[in-house]
């Protein structure tokens, strides 16, 4: 069927395959510095956030998305008290964070103040964690803040877009090395590295890319299911010079646990658990 | 962006959703006595196969849905050798279930004999499976065909369509019963049961009705993804009255561990791990 254009709102990937969601009204649209940014309301899938045409969150399935960022990592440290989300801005992965009562302080480093003030007023469930007090806002460009903060952040979350626009200096080798070195000893760091069954080659490259940033023992990707994201099989890359996540059960406080929607102890082993054809792509040299 | 209407093929989803692919042909197109039958090429996907407006198998992410209908259940029963697959016309779930050497007979059941002999044409990797000699396609309702024969399957697997037209006598829980009784002591039975995440109450009422009919221990839900089927987070639902698939490691022979894309045995214990919002869906009561 045709969709008529002024009801639905969709995102094509690459031109090739598309999603979209019957919008009964736009909320908010700015063209901002970096970016446009829309906000519509839909039947469906609650409201929902496109920037430059894709989606980012949508209310129907974000639980997903920023579960999977955050507690993964979170329930393999010990103790992780200062953590660093860079993008992020509709403070979806900011609000799982604070969860934790023993987390002392999270920074959010998102370039485009537009994203942060309009998920503030549009989003208030996925933001509500940015109102904590241990939460500081920085809006800047997270390439350049992780640099001047060596050896500073127990955890780093890398929740940027798809590698165009804004997110291409957040897939580049010289950002992982930074990213990297803001861990202290013992820190980790998590990025969201794409779709591994309709982006194969950004999947690959970056494995690889943290693999030798790392050290390949290092590097362990895991996989979630997010249906507004193209490929909807979604992988996140989880790296620790000293923290195997699947080397013990996961420690998820209860103050946490009964929060959540999508993770638990049981899923956080099943998400490292890679089929064959993705795990291939893991082990191919460049 | 709008998609151009004679160069996209979108499947609305209850017209609040859709999911959409370029094509550059459509290659067939026929009204059955049943539905309305469509195959396509696409640019990103391969080829698809549409019965009645909605993706039923595409190129791209058909191993998923055929290797995990099929490879839970044949690598959990000690010695399945005679198997009925009703619905599942395009034969890729009996491609995967002549990969076992000690399978004596596969029966096909699909109502709609253009499904059959169009997949064969068109999709001939999927439906390679449909030259063994062990394999014999019947064309009837897998709803009547299956009360004719009781105690006769060691495997039933249940490949229907949505709830809609042809799919709605295979979602019904007299059907479930003809199914339990066309099972061999010991036999076991697979369902596809919808999206836990789009379809919530179509997911939760199969698997009560599941339980109701084989007894509420002898049902386990387990999970895909499968991105061109809508909310992509899809549940198949595993029926047994003696075995229990998450009680022991699968046993899968290497003669078809080599040939997945998808399913490992790894892949089998974290197929059945179901997220806390999935979990609470198989425990409420109607």
């Amino acid at each position: 069927m045709p969709l008529t254009e002024n009801e639905w709102f969709t995102e094509a990937f690459e031109e090739r395959t598309a999603f979209s969601a019957r919008i009964t009204k736009k909320l908010y649209e700015e063209l901002s510095d970096f970016q446009r940014i829309e906000i519509f309301q839909t039947e469906a899938i609650g409201r929902v956030l496109v920037l430059d045409g894709c989606f980012m969150v949508t209310e129907k399935d974000a639980f997903i998305y920023h579960e999977m960022l955050v507690h993964p990592a979170m329930s393999t440290l010990p103790d992780p008290r200062n953590v660093l989300v860079i993008g992020g801005g509709d403070g979806g992965a900011v609000t799982e964070i604070v969860k934790y009562s023993n987390v002392e302080s999270v920074t959010l480093c998102e370039i485009d103040p537009l994203v942060v003030s309009s998920c503030r007023k549009y989003f208030p469930a996925v933001s509500s964690g940015l109102a904590d007090p241990r939460v500081k806002v920085i809006c800047e460009d997270g390439a350049a803040f992780v640099r001047r903060r060596p050896g500073e952040f127990d955890l780093v979350l890398v929740d940027s877009t798809d590698p165009v626009g804004p997110g291409v200096a957040l897939f580049q080798r010289s950002f992982y090395e930074a990213v990297r070195d803001s861990l202290t000893e013992g820190g980790a760091a998590v990025f969201q590295t794409e779709s591994p069954l309709f982006m194969e080659r950004v999947f690959s490259m970056a494995f690889q890319d943290l693999g030798a940033v790392f050290g390949p023992a290092c590097v362990r990707a895991y996989l979630a299911t997010i249906p507004s994201y193209p490929g909807a099989l979604w992988s996140f890359t989880f790296c620790s010079e000293r923290h195997n996540p699947v080397a013990a059960a996961p420690a998820l406080p209860s103050e946490v646990s009964t929060k959540l929607e999508y993770f638990s102890p049981d899923v956080h082993g099943a998400a490292f658990v890679l089929p064959p054809f993705v795990r291939r792509l893991t082990q191919q040299s460049q």
